[in-house]
């Protein structure tokens, strides 16, 4: 599988998270590798939003964690250890409310939560995957462990930026 | 103009606020009405996101202060007096490096910002607008009066949700 479905996806890990109390993943869940939901992720700041089209065809937040922001903010290259980057997303799907406002049929928004996804920084943890561990979780459920390892080798393609796809919108 | 490229703009205010250190609006700018930047509003959290098609093309955050947060994941209604919602928006692009690793012509990112614009609600100095006060910045720089005049028009719609379209996205 060449991963097409999934930019950020789960390693082995053992890293200790609780899980957060509300969103896309409010349950208490712990990926095959030991790794669980970042706690208040749904609370952190945005780095950026994208909409993916395809099969995937949802519309998505990148939150990072204070020691992503201050990262990006600062062009700081490689992240540093303790960054984590979450990838919220939710179905696209058209507004016919606002579509009645706007006279057209030119609006989408986010309708139910798919999943989300974080990349955890510590190079000590994952020194095999450029330093980033990786999961993914649907309804507070850990994704499928085979499915998971595939992830690193789509974030190759970003290794000049540190193996993460997205830029900070300013 | 029936004002369909703005959701919320500006109507009279004399709000008091000061801009932001970064962003989409970091110039000190104040608009006709009075109304300046809120402070650090490009670190409040999400409360969904969008996309608009056609003249707009683009794709949006929308983030809201401590008081909106709250009241959104309450569900009261109406929104009290102090909310702030905040929408920032950004070129609709195409993403030539995520589509490679797609495979496919599917990925749609943020591109150079357009502007943003805020939502404050007083209900004392708002009467006339449901108690609403509407801005729009871009660049830093207040829209016309003229043209902000037409914002509550569009937001009548949604007066069963207080006059905000944007719900919250789990």
């Amino acid at each position: 599988m060449k991963a097409v479905a999934f930019l950020l996806v789960a390693v082995a890990s053992s890293l200790a998270f609780t899980p957060a109390s509300s969103g896309h993943a409010d349950e208490k869940a712990t990926s095959n590798s030991g790794m669980t939901i970042p706690p208040g992720y749904r609370d952190w700041k945005l780095i950026s939003v994208a909409h993916e089209a395809g099969g995937l065809n949802d519309i998505r937040a990148i939150l990072g964690n204070d020691v992503a922001i201050k990262a990006y903010r600062g062009k700081e290259l490689p992240f540093p250890d303790g960054t984590i980057i979450a990838r919220l997303a939710w179905n696209y799907v058209p507004s016919e409310e606002n579509n009645k406002v706007f006279g057209r049929e030119q609006s989408f928004i986010a309708g139910p939560p798919t999943n989300v996804q974080f990349m955890v920084k510590d190079s000590r943890k994952y020194p095999a995957t450029g330093g980033w561990g990786f999961a993914q979780f649907t309804d507070g459920k850990p994704i499928n462990e085979a499915v998971s390892k595939t992830c690193f080798s789509c974030h190759e393609p970003a290794r000049a930026a540190d193996f993460v796809f997205t830029r900070y919108a300013p």
